[in-house]
């Protein structure tokens, strides 16, 4: 059973001062209480799914495999599911999947725990990226954002040193509701897009390259600095933040 | 009256081609005489609009009064209007007032040619400052958006020193279609935002500060590695494309 | 009179919600207004003394001199008093003195509104300057700490490339309880400082110098990878952050 | 036993060139023989303790585990206890513990050589980490701060993404002497608890993140940039040093 | 057999509509299918060589071997020869050596796949060296230069600090039609030889060196920066980049 | 009268020697004796013209007003002509302009002293701009180039935010010998040219922009960084040192 | 009267203790009393001469021209003379020049108080510059090392794009005791002139140039990489610290 | 057998033109044919040694174990010895020691060829460490002078953490021909001695240290910047070139 919204929980608080089962000084105390578990080196916070839209997603990097393994044990005790992990080395994927259910998208490094199959795909988000190198990026955005409920269109290699490669899916671009542009090196791609369509484009700098690419600097500056409008930026080779915020928008619904 | 769409142009060059009005040959050039006018020293974009869904953008940094002008009174012979001026002085825009009919905005710095009143202002953006001084950015943002037919919501002052005085602002956050958070110093705001919406966030990062704020390089690198998802980012005292892209995400209309 | 503790009203607002005076619908959000007042461009937050044990301090900088009037004005009507304002041009200054009554500290350039006289000023703050370029920072913090009622030794001019200067100050030195080392160019006085003394030491580094100093940064980098312990920094140039901090420090009371 | 104080050692030798034991000329070359230990490689210094209030500590990184051991044994034959060496591996900890009575605390990577158990914990410093990948660097600020006597109360993943989870820790946060905030990534942390508390607080930017972070740059300047006061800074990553000046100003005593 | 020309396929495309073979609806579809072959992860540039005067060249470095090896089939499927593939190491080319027909050049970390024998090396190209240690980028810019059919003199280890051995090449350096200068360090060579001669200049600054070179900075700035006229630099140790460019400038026809 | 070669100069000087004119000794020193005027505060060299084909140019910037009047001086009494002087202020053009016979291009900065008319402009040289703001450096390079001999094709505005004005003039830009491609932003201009045509390109970075644009390094970064082939790099703002190097290019005689 | 030496004071102090005209307590304190004058601002060190060979040098900016005159009335009050006052502005210049004698290098902005007459000018220092504009900082270096009684030759614009010129210099190099290599730019000259000589080599880098040389940090890299030996670098546009040190080179005497 | 000196070479080719042994055509290239012997990828330049007082040095970080032992082979076939190889592994040392008659210094990571034993070590150079982590630094500018003919005296780890450290050796100092002072972190210690001294100083930032020392920076930075009079600097870790050109100052002889 996945876990139902307690919003209520707050307002029954505040009756039950009103009839005096706690007094107004407890309440103070109680309010406190965070809806979230503490598991002394991570408190797992079960109320974003309420706030933001999306469950708990845990970044791995930085986690020793214990401790990830324990946050998703008790996520799982929560009757959590189709939770994202992103940054899971192979060694740390297979240590998982000896203890939980998890499916592991190699060139993603994003581990799936619980998969929900058959979830209904959404919209239409356009992954597009300045070369071959910058697919396990492109492919963090895409697992992402369809783990989230959003369709993904993939079109690799299309930067713009042969810009016929991108005009020849001008189509595909023209008609999706955000777009995702990853590119290291000079960063061109988001710009040129930018000029193309008029939808939201998120861009995702890379750290491919070398020598005056300073790591992604080069690709995150370009684009910053786009001359085209509609572009704003996530952080260098963060294609997890990047499908992230896709989602958010895609799913956006229509002015009431 | 307004410029109408010419899409069915190149369709009608073809279909020249099919008639034998013109050879093969010529369409080629045909097809590469572009849909704006060549000032000399700019090309005025009239399709941006079929493209981008907004008139074209005058960004006046850099340019003297007399080439702002002379853009300006371009496009009002191609029966334009309401066209967005940004970063101009109080200087240029008495010079243009002379000559042009436009509305200034002063703190924003945006000069609007030919106003369109009674647009219907549509959604809701919120636009929150951590201080006083980052006004001026986010008036650039909000008249931005206004002027593109989004409504402005305005939480000022409300940076993250005094965490309460931006809790009292959550039923507004909440509400928000898209919220765009600007800061200085350590561009902190954009996070604690972060954690308490479900909508896109546009960060930022504004030059306000000193010292080790390198002109804005602490609020981008802070915003750029936001712990908080759901955030993207505009270059330093980007209002302008913040509140471009704020108001495309804002007009998004549902999935069908 | 100055302005009285207002703690009880949340508990107030609970003991309503208990007597039924108000539902808790509306408790929750009565619980959001905040107790500050917004002007509109600023909120000041009339219960950061409670909070953070001193009064609302203005950053005049980036601020027109209006905004710091309003502001001003508002605290005046709202019983604050010893407001400081800090970064005051001598020009804001003299605006200032034409509607409020303030005492202007010049190379401090701080403005302090309806000055408190008689404040009994406690404890012992050293502060040390490497050159004479440095004292407008040093008088900044030394104004900010006098302000907020601490007494401050000032012992300028003993940077290290005279390192008798500085040892024929040792018995200042070790007399205080904090010390605020202030030094650009290299930045050395906070280690030499450091090795000397056994009481907490707040560096500031100073953008005085040229060249390879960029801006300050050079003695930034330093003070933050000093080898002597007990060195904690703040923001280039940021007199009044370190008088600030030095006079929590000062005024700590014993263990109990 | 532990080593004694020898203040009076400089007034004797002034009294023995009074009663002429020794010359005039022998005293200025007794006066500038140093209390410390020279291995050649190392000075150790005895008169720290005097002078600072804390034995002699060993910076670990950059030294060879078998300059380590050399000074440990030195040190321990001059009497002293409870040796703190910081950023040791657990290689080198199996090194030592093979010749000297240390206890290593992994996560924290210190190792106290000759530790002196029952030591009384004063005070009440809080740590309060942004995610569970900076624990290590909470760690090193626990342990020195604990190794030097204060107590410690640790609060880890508070981190400004899920502002309730910091706010369920107000009651904590409020009963601190002192705190130390440590972050990486946009490193909010530290001005968000800098907007509740009215104690001192230490931030720690650590190098946690990835991209633009630039190996803890984001964090440092964040934290050195805040809007809240009341905050100074150590290095990325420095644990230590933030114990270090923690347990120095939490062992504070009142103004007499 | 190499492959073709098919300039021709445009203008059949046109005639086709003309002829009304297709509707002039399906041709504007057509004429967006684009020349090149899409392998999922690469979009192989067919027309390239028409465009730019040579054939694809794949850049290794970030592609798994797996990548690199179906590319170079796909060409070579394509009747495709002389491909160029830059920074291979020795385990890729052994990899590669099992499948396809390869030389691979060890210091230049260059691989070409069916390598063309007896071209014509045409012209003159002088690459010089500042010292020993930038060998690998001059190889890589002598061996691409070599393989588009240009002749390559190399001065290696003639760096500023031994002017006379720079000097003592100067009749070779004033025959040359282009010159590649390469070094790492202070990258004084490329302003030296740009006083010395009336050729084109292109500079390679190499990321030899240490501690304040910061991987190449200090020579690019350096270039950047020369006094000399008739310098142009590319990329941190992009020896590739150089000898393309070089190669092409080599290749120049007279003005008709 | 123009200034004659005098290359035999040398080789009399060595037959002087051996007839005896001369002891060996003082032909060394009179080997030292070289080719230019000393002014005391600037050496000219009347013998670049010979080793670098073109004659010496005044870089203005830094220099006063004197300065370049006396060393124009003392070239216009070596009977030079069509001097360049770069980086002219229209006050030192103004003060040159009552004592020389100058020709002033105010967009460019360019003074020229004593210019020749009727120079035949040869080849072709295109310079496309990024936007409006980038035409001052764009102007330097056209003058520069137009003075040493080459015939300047200028295309404005072309910036890659709308591609198809870029692509609008692809006949222009294959027809080029070489391209000068200016654009400050994201500088993406560059790599767009570089995927067209198969000539060389000389990209600028301009300073053009704000925030993190970081005074013309986003576009540097992004140059040096290109994916696009044939592409070197000049100073930012440096239209004069394209125009140089792009002149030298396009003067280029055929292999024999 | 010129100052004397007060070496014996610290001596007899001892030797009062030992006859007990002072008590071995109060000798603490008067060895405390440090041989400088407490200007409140500034502490004037008449020691250094003893210490350094030299006399107070004032620093002049950001020093109000008050407190400049300050100083160094004090100064001429204990009978210094020649004293060496840089980075003086005009302006300061003429406040000081009518309360005091002094003596205005415009070009090095350096004033001398008390300017001593036929001072012996020893040795011989080498003065070479790159270029005209980096002549401010080589007058800066010039007359400090003449006022500290130096011998100085000097040779401008002879930077590398030219080598010739510097070549043609070389016997003058030669002869030099120490070079004093300034150039900003590329800052070549201090590498090339490196490899020619076997004196010291003190490099100078300015912040002459543009764009990419980043207010001289190209030149401080380049010659902080100088694959030359024998040369050592001060800050940027630092010619009072190069004169200084050259000075004390050139002064040195034979090992014993 | 040492190498002789030829200087007499060049004036005897200009006797044999005057002679006519020799046409002057032909000697004007032989005037070309450098003193250095071209290894095809090194230049080795005996001629150095005339120049500048000392003997080739191979700089053996970035060249293979080979090119190195090819290097030294032809420097012992020309009769040189005590040749010094800097920046050699142990493992490159054992390569070396099988071939040629080496001496190993493993700290100091440098390899004596041919060492000659019993050369008269003159004069006094004295090198300061700040910590015993930057030894490997001291080492190598040690070894270095002393192979060059200097005495050298260490004394390590007296940073200024601990000034007494530093105050105790005070008479050493004093006694220096020249100081180096070795130190990372905030590099405080070369300001420090730069008080108390008269002789030049070489600075040496190491990049030891962590965080925000970015790798050196902070010292470096810091040495640049030093408020104290008659020191320079060298690149960071740059031990080899500090004890170089301290071992020309301490050799200097007195003017005459």
């Amino acid at each position: 059973m996945q876990k139902t919204n307690n919003k209520e929980e707050i307002l029954n608080l505040l009756k039950m001062v009103k009839s005096g089962t706690i007094s107004p000084e407890d309440a103070v105390l109680h309010l406190q209480i965070a809806p979230f578990k503490d598991l002394g080196v991570a408190n797992i916070d079960y109320h974003r799914g309420l706030r933001q839209g999306c469950g708990e997603i845990i970044f791995g990097q930085g986690k020793t495999q214990e401790q990830i393994l324990d946050i998703a044990l008790n996520m799982l005790n929560n009757n959590l599911a189709n939770i994202i992990i992103t940054r899971v080395s192979q060694k740390t994927a297979d240590f998982l999947a000896k203890q939980i259910d998890i499916e592991y998208y190699q060139i993603a490094k994003i581990a799936i725990v619980k998969r929900i199959k058959n979830i209904k795909l959404l919209g239409n988000i356009v992954i597009a990226s300045g070369g071959t190198s910058d697919i396990p990026v492109c492919e963090e955005a895409a697992i992402t954002a369809e783990m989230l409920g959003s369709n993904v269109m993939r079109i690799y290699d299309v930067g713009v040193a042969g810009i016929h490669r991108l005009l020849s899916k001008y189509e595909i671009l023209t008609k999706a509701r955000v777009i995702i542009a990853v590119a290291g090196m000079e960063g061109a791609l988001a710009s040129v897009v930018g000029g193309l369509v008029s939808c939201p484009i998120i861009a995702v700098p890379t750290s491919v390259g070398y020598g005056a690419n300073f790591k992604g600097l080069s690709a995150l500056l370009a684009m910053l600095n786009s001359c085209a409008n509609g572009i704003s930026v996530v952080n260098i080779d963060n294609g997890f933040g990047a499908g992230f915020v896709a989602n958010r928008i895609n799913k956006m619904e229509s002015i009431k």
